[in-house]
């Protein structure tokens, strides 16, 4: 399970702000604090309110990178900016993302394959958002179909099939849990599947548990990379137990502890 | 999900105690107390340590009766112990449970049919316990057979898959949790699922933590029906959380307390 940890996000207040100041040592402690965690990437977000989401992009890469080689995870709707932070990245690097829009895999898919990055494709078009598992699946084999053409390595696609929040979608829950098992199955070899996890419980009471069982459930389909808050402690817990059970990890008595050890940062 | 409180059971030296004593109070409150937490249907097992098990299941049986209406899980390898309970139920009951050894099916399967009881069927024979998958799905399709033949309602059938240890029989798990999705397609109406759930984490430490990952992903699969302990309260919330991801509750901001909330015992 690759974890990419969530919180250098300008959504988040405290990060806008870091950001906006250029405030290197809020976003280095949250980069160290995931990674020490057990996040083996981070997302790096500029959020909504950057005034500069092209330079911010640059700059959050350039300091993240001062303190740890985790993968980073360059995420953005403008492929401008992930551009950026592909020329300032030493670290590997995940693009998040591409749509299912021929002119967004034109520009994004011949960039992750010149970068060797990894690139996350969401089961979304400029139409909007998928309303079922059939919508998820086609959407899903557009963008397999298009990585193929270009013979870019189907190993290194992530399949999003859009989580969206249960107080608001629950029908479409199952649907999600299906999609991750089918979109395995839409080429060989396998694409990899990836969720956002805390969209599940966006505005729900008892967020970490509602995350967490879906992350359970999700593990059982075969899920392969989450990005989620790796400083949720129960979360990672059941991450770590999950593993166990699916046999991706060799049981001990004291699994948690061996498995949840502080990793280096660098 | 229908629940089974597994609580009493004379493998626990407290309720063995009891059972010896004829200790009504502490049976009782141990059927009172899982059914206010969640249980709508309680195990019957007078334990390897009954002197009688034929007159300590009728005991039990009477025993319990007098304070719930629940539904009752007569637990036994004998036989000549579920007659007596049967004799002795007023309450709904399930048969727990037949082998897929015809000798058992021969004499179970009537009962069950006769006395219009849920019937659980283990896929497990004289030989010995299942190695893969394959093995459990061809024992689950002997019993299917066999009930089909017999006229028994296949929707009143549980096949349980022997959930096994994962200190020792790592490998397994996964092969359990896609047998649960399998059995349902061994016949069309589906037959039912079920778990002793508490067997995955015998000898380990974090039972609680394994026992709970371990149900989300078997919900997940489709489970129907599990043998476990409800005074668990995460456990409990964990099952609630994963009904209403998958779409069984509707969700409401307080959907913990509502579908949490103590159950009448009568």
């Amino acid at each position: 399970m690759l974890i990419i940890g969530e919180l250098i996000n300008g959504m988040y207040t405290r990060i806008a702000k870091a950001i906006a100041e250029k405030d290197k040592a809020t976003i280095q402690k949250c980069a160290l604090d995931q990674v020490k965690a057990g996040a083996e990437a981070l997302d790096v977000n500029c959020g909504p309110a950057s005034a500069d989401p092209i330079s911010d992009m640059r700059w959050l890469v350039e300091t993240i990178q001062e303190v740890t080689d985790k993968e980073l995870s360059l995420d953005s709707s403008r492929p401008q900016s992930i551009k950026e932070g592909l020329k300032a990245a030493r670290n590997k690097v995940i693009i998040n993302s591409t749509t299912a829009d021929l002119e967004k895999l034109k520009e994004l898919v011949p960039l992750a394959k010149k970068h060797n990055a990894k690139l996350i494709g969401l089961a979304i078009n400029s139409k909007g958002i998928p309303h079922n598992k059939d919508q998820r699946l086609e959407l899903a084999a557009g963008i397999v179909t298009y990585c193929v053409e270009q013979g870019f390595n189907i190993e290194g696609l992530y399949l999003d099939p859009i989580l969206m929040p249960l107080n608001v979608a629950q029908t479409q829950l199952k649907d999600i849990l299906e999609s991750i098992h089918e979109f395995k199955l839409l080429s060989q070899p396998h694409p990899k599947t990836v969720i956002g996890l805390s969209n599940i419980s966006q505005g729900a009471k008892s967020r970490s548990l509602i995350n967490r069982s879906f992350m359970v459930m999700a593990m059982a389909e075969g899920l392969d990379c989450a990005i989620l808050n790796p400083l949720d402690k129960k979360l990672m817990n059941a991450v770590i137990t999950s593993e166990v059970i699916l046999n991706n990890k060799i049981y001990c008595d004291s699994f948690l502890e061996a498995y949840g050890k502080i990793q280096s940062p660098l």
